[in-house]
């Protein structure tokens, strides 16, 4: 009974269910998707053939992703009414509730009438989420309508043509859609438990991506790239990084971005990222952030043995492209909408109601004593 | 380590958390909020108090509870946004869709900006449920804006008041404040879990609230009283309900309303709301459905021994209060929204992030093939 006494422990190390999905930190390091490395689909494939893989558990042949990313590109409009309701939701809202309530509504116009839609749904999820969050963005920050319907041949190529209204760099591209990969699944983690909870309802996928949002806008999930990003954006060069993180040391501050829930000895993710936001620090012709981050890595492994997970390099690669910080999370949204909603369909093929039990410590039985002698 | 094994089986019987808020089934039967047992409560109490009791701890004195229903009453107006979006959801749009949109968008425009509005927060979505709800209803099905400001009493009769365009009866005030009392709060069900999830994140009000909403949308969770009203509403008397239900148990189709996922001897809320089934049916004039609900009941426990759960004379209840079916599980929301936000708070109180574990079932690590070779 010992296993069962883990109250308020968070379920660590309790078994929630089954997946084929992924697998994390097996042997302290390693994410595979579907028995896949991170690293080499991260070298080898496309995002598309990512999402493709997650949907449907095989990587696409040549016809079938063709036809897949043809199909995608079809879905990028968005309906009036819900451009109505994004011009309505104001410029200092948080970003992660403009992804949370345009996927609701969506839900009210193009609803999931039943589970043989799924595939169809989760489609228009992944090409309609960048238009989403960039006409909202667009709008309130910049007062123009944007059309989101372009002819860019990669989620990540659409979502950075709208928001700098031009034809991302290959360089650019070839690193948005790197980033979509690495951040696509990640087993049973808060957000895509939170689907999984609701999907065990039996209730509509828009429900289920839409709770899932909810729960990686917390700070203790999604936003750790954001947090980095505050961390690094005034660091003049690598020495003041290092005195400002002894000092945060020192003061036993929390600093985002380092180590990690389940893996022990690094986060396979963080390498891949790490390299490309070198690359951009060439392009770009200022190495500041990178070198910079590169000594937060140092201190931190020096001093804590604490290593970088995926989303601190993505603060200065993102920062790089041009990517406004309070974007980052709803990147984020918009390729882990992949292994949700096949977390999502995984539970709904072998399903039963997640109802955990609590351990009661409240009032011993008591009486209701009458309004005036309380 | 066998307790770990329960993969697939919806952690059932694993605790996941402690709480103060509730027991459900101690002893196989028996329902208390704060130690008080819904008997009582449902006796004595409003569900105002009730409200009181799940967000403070405590039932309110006489002042405390004057200047929360006072407050309560100033906080049934929709901004013009608001209505501008339920204006754009479709008249066959599923209703728990227009709570969660709605739920999230007003999280949009009225954001929880950190924890110490919790309850400031809570209050506003108390008393803009209703409101919500009957906006988009009477709009997309009456083509009437109505006035979601009233003076009424108390919550039940403000709803009542905006479906009818009336103030209603003393008998269906009292119906509807118990039948919010019943439904206020159950321990760990899915919806309240899904919300803790998203509180563990450290998420906002909101996004625990409209992730909720999606899961208690799911026909295994919310929408069981729906379910009853559609197996009574075209029996004509109780021997066609005998014929009907012995040809279901035969063909061995599932029955909503009846058994329980935790209680094992009978459902506490069952007796209160059919004793108030039975004056409606007395007030109405016709008490056909009450009639065939008894004879339902009876059938169950005589074949399957199977007792009616909360929602079986639900159905009726509402349906002689003239409540439409569709508007059913939005009730429960304007209901459990008390739970859910307290079991947020008790959350937020002692949190670790919940992130439990998966036993893996995909392929074997495996190569990536090129894209011609697949």
């Amino acid at each position: 009974m010992v296993d069962k006494k883990l109250s308020g422990a968070g379920l660590r190390g309790q078994v929630a269910g089954e997946t084929a999905l992924c697998t994390v930190g097996k042997s302290g390091s390693g994410l595979t998707y579907y028995g896949y490395d991170i690293k080499e689909l991260a070298e080898k494939v496309s995002f598309e053939e990512v999402a493709y893989l997650l949907a449907n558990g095989e990587l696409p042949k040549q016809a079938e992703l063709d036809a897949y990313k043809a199909r995608l590109k079809t879905l990028r409009g968005l309906p009036q009414a819900l451009k109505d309701v994004l011009e309505r939701i104001p410029a200092d809202a948080h970003p992660m509730d403009v992804m949370r309530t345009g996927c609701s509504f969506l839900g009210n116009i193009e609803p999931e009438e039943d589970f043989s839609q799924a595939d169809a749904k989760i489609e228009r999820l992944l090409a309609a989420f960048p238009s989403i969050l960039l006409y909202w963005y667009r709008f309130t920050h910049d007062n123009v309508r944007i059309e989101t319907e372009t002819d860019d041949d990669s989620i990540g190529a659409h979502f950075l043509h709208l928001l700098h209204d031009k034809k991302p760099s290959k360089l650019h591209t070839d690193v948005m859609n790197t980033s979509l990969i690495l951040y696509a699944e990640h087993e049973f983690n808060a957000s895509t438990f939170t689907a999984r909870v609701c999907a065990s309802t039996l209730s509509d996928l828009f429900s289920c991506v839409t709770g899932a949002i909810g729960s990686l806008r917390g700070p203790l999930h999604g936003g750790a790239n954001e947090a980095a990003m505050d961390l690094i954006r005034d660091m003049k060069d690598a020495d003041e990084a290092e005195r400002t993180l002894m000092g945060m040391l020192e003061r036993k501050e929390k600093i985002m971005g380092f180590g990690h829930a389940v893996y022990r000895e690094f986060d396979p993710r963080n390498d891949i990222i790490k390299g490309w936001s070198e690359k951009l620090a060439q392009e770009f012709g200022d190495s500041r952030l990178y070198d910079v981050s590169v000594r937060c890595e140092d201190v931190m492994w020096r001093e804590k043995k604490l290593f970088p997970n995926a989303d601190f390099f993505h603060a200065s690669a993102y920062h790089y492209m041009g990517i406004p910080t309070k974007l980052f999370t709803p990147i984020f949204v918009m390729s882990r909408v992949t292994g949700w909603t096949a977390h999502v369909k995984e539970q709904r093929a072998n399903n039963r109601i997640i109802r955990p039990s609590a351990d009661y410590i409240g009032p011993a039985p008591r009486q209701v004593p009458a309004l005036a002698n309380r």
